[in-house]
């Protein structure tokens, strides 16, 4: 079918590369960095979008909305902040183009210079900091728990489809409170709610902690993530929640009278997930022949491909498909006829199997005598024959078993590849060889992080919150460390 | 309540400006230009996205994501284009920030400037037809029917709340045909999905027409749009539809192979409604206590409000009140019980009047006895006092009610509101008397357009597709014209 992908163990990056095109999720545009994000690819992160939006307002959030713009000085204002992103923002000068004078064509016309460069928001902390200030007096204003869906920039250099572009979409929270204990707890909620979607749609175990002190958000107290696991071993942060503090309050004087009235600043967190979701989504479930989706987030959750000689032939299937797909639609699955008499039922299979539908169904006219059909499943490739009248009650089970398997599957892969690591051999011997997570002492120190990860590239991931206490030395320094942490190589 | 806003006929602009800001909808941003949605305005846009994203699905369409960045000399390729965009871009010319040097604070980093500028896309037509390009080859490629739901720039020098901001929300939708019937057919078609959606869920009356020549947008080669009427007369241009022609194709040689193997361009139109659409609706229907929103883009269909004098009452009332919010939540309805203790029944009157909730509840102790209930309606003001037991029969034919009813109104004022004018003199007088929209001959020439315009600040809003053959006199020049066009003063 001319569609044909690399093989994981060939080369896995290549595997994932060729796979995000093929499948036709999303492509590279002409503007450096930047994605076009195709129809296909698109419909996977809207179903990502309802299921997500859907648990912030359960939880208690509303959506709004705030400039895409930053001006330079507000993100100054909060000094690891601008460390954290001075070094990729997109940043606007001007605000004219005009003809040239030579008649060279189009130039920007310098008598439109911006008093003060705007900064395309790689995260809105600032302007909305700045919002916020107006908006809080007392603690009756509070709390504020804000959701926005945006696009934010980043001027990264090294890109990759879905994992790393300049410009990607997101959503990200912000959160204003009144004590530091509802906002921890407000940023450990999001943290839960990220891992319950990560884990009940994408299907995708993780492992909640906290990231240390050189992987934390700039700006924030304490950043806590879900982390993933790719086929190739390697880790994927899959979302962050951020506990601020009091930071961006006292960089934007945001004070309210607390019930006392006594003035004091207020409290933030800001947590994410981005477009980033979908390289996850793609890395951690499909094999070789394409996407392997979860049903839950499946845009198209059965095929249905006719197997037929004559146009009767068709006519006649076609019209027991309608039903099928009715009843399907009518239980709220999304169905697929591919009636094309362009192409043969094996190009279709293999097309629909690199899309990663869930289920596929192949009925030719022996069926409809016998009143059967295929039922083929994506995740383990197994067939099976079952009645046709039997179709709407089987494949909402099916389904729901495929959701099941390929989370199975992806946490028995998971806890494979954590290794308990005491020596530093081991710990370069795990890396390079059987990879994944290293759950190893680390005795707490910038110094070793930054060692450590100069030497194997690999970094902290988190120090997981189930992690327990437990003496022992460090794997790279020998100092005494109070517990395990977990290594990495990442994405 | 503090939140008191002037009337319509004191001054119509700041009764605008006033409602909006203090029915938490938006405020103006330290960004210029800029606007903050606030979570109220915010969950309205939410309400009219949802409806037209599933009015454009229900079309056929698909939604996908383009870079926020087109690079200059995409913007230069279609000459009128970049004609039509030059004056209003924001520029991004820098990609870092760093320290300056002498300890002033964060710079632009001279050594970072890029290569090529980069527009803030406002409008995507350029960096679409550019990715199209890589898309068509044959006539198997079309139609692409693609939606974009996005931010845009344009940097405007005057801007207002929701009618023109710098930064504004929207949807583009972007096709690609192989014949110009086929792509007249779909601007056609999205301009009656537009009128369909201003008329059904805004409750607003909009003429559907076509645009001068002086008025169409830059690039297309016919533009369609709906033009609403604003309770002071001036018409808002609501949403358009354009067929492009080859335009686009032309200029970022998009070509396909025809049935016959011939290699032709590709035809293309492109649409869009944006969060102007919340001006419109503010300024269509509101009054002077506040908005008037028609139930189905309102966030909040009913509010009860409990009238009680000790904790014990509330109690009593609140048990009542939980039956009935679960049955209306049962059919669909968005139900707000503002039980706070901290305000009086009178203001929170009030309030849920200034954020146009469609229907309140009244409930105190004597209902409770007698099994009654006060219900007021927004739109009308009426109240009446029906049955507990009625309600979950009686709110949703009422809420039908004041949707047909808000429209009714709406469409009686704009009929009344258009003048047929056959002289000059009357043309000024009616402009700055009675208003609204002046249906009136034209010579079909972009000298009297601009010398009307010039003269009086009223534009063609458009030459209606309704519009009869019927020989006249120019109402500016006195020389021959075939039909009427309307002129008026807009937003």
């Amino acid at each position: 079918m001319g569609k044909e992908i690399p093989s994981r163990s060939e080369d896995y990056s290549l595997w994932y590369n060729e796979l995000v095109k093929k499948a036709d999720l999303a492509e590279h545009s002409d503007v450096r960095g930047c994605m076009v994000i195709k129809p296909y690819g698109y419909s996977i992160w809207e179903k990502m979008q309802q299921a997500l939006d859907k648990m912030f307002k359960d939880t208690g959030h509303v959506n709004a909305y705030f400039p895409l713009f930053v001006p330079k000085s507000y993100l100054a204002k909060e000094a690891s902040h601008v460390e954290g992103f001075a070094k990729e923002c997109a940043i606007v000068t001007h605000y004219r183009l005009k003809n040239a004078e030579d008649g060279s064509g189009i130039i920007v016309d310098p008598d439109a210079r911006l008093e003060e460069e705007l900064i395309v928001r790689p995260t809105s902390e600032t302007i909305i900091w700045n919002t916020y200030k107006k908006w809080v007096q007392s603690y009756r204003d509070l709390p504020i728990l804000i959701n926005q869906w945006a696009n934010v920039v980043r001027w990264e250099m090294r890109t990759r489809l879905f994992l790393r572009t300049a410009e990607f979409l997101w959503q990200e929270g912000h959160t204003a409170h009144a004590t530091a204990g509802e906002a921890v707890k407000e940023t450990l909620q999001m943290l839960d709610v990220y891992a319950d979607f990560a884990e009940s749609f994408m299907a995708m175990p993780v492992i909640k902690g906290k990231k240390s002190e050189g992987e934390k958000f700039p700006g924030a107290v304490d950043t806590y993530c879900i982390e993933g696991m790719m086929q190739d071993g390697k880790a994927l942060q899959a979302g962050t929640s951020h506990f601020l503090g009091q930071n961006f309050a006292k960089a934007f004087d945001v004070q309210f009278a607390n019930k006392e009235g006594k003035l004091d600043y207020v409290w933030g967190t800001s947590w994410g997930v981005s477009t980033r979701l979908m390289g996850a989504l793609i890395m951690a479930h499909s094999d070789d022949d394409g996407l392997v989706l979860p049903p839950k987030l499946a845009p198209i959750h059965v095929v249905i491909v006719p197997i037929f000689r004559s146009e009767e032939e068709l006519a006649r299937i076609a019209e027991r498909v309608d039903q099928i797909s009715s009843d399907l639609r009518k239980l709220g699955y999304s169905v697929k006829f591919d009636n094309r008499d362009t192409h043969k039922p094996g190009f279709k299979f293999a097309e629909w199997e690199l899309k990663g539908v869930p289920v596929r169904l192949a009925i030719g006219p022996r069926d409809l005598e016998n009143g059967t059909v295929e039922v083929a499943r994506r995740d383990t490739k197994e067939k099976q024959i079952i009645k046709l009248d039997d179709v709407s009650k089987a494949i909402p089970d099916l389904l729901e078993d495929i959701q099941r398997n390929i989370f199975k599957k992806a946490l028995n892969f998971r806890n494979e590849k954590i290794t308990l690591v005491n020596s530093w051999d081991e710990f370069q011997q795990v890396l390079d060889g059987k990879a994944g997570f290293i759950s190893a002492h680390w005795d707490g120190t910038a110094e070793t992080e930054a060692a450590i990860k100069e030497q194997t590239k690999a970094t902290i991931r988190c120090i997981p919150l189930d992690s327990k206490d437990e003496k022992g030395k460090c794997v790279y320094s020998g100092k005494p460390s109070n517990r395990r942490v977990l290594f990495a190589r990442a994405y």
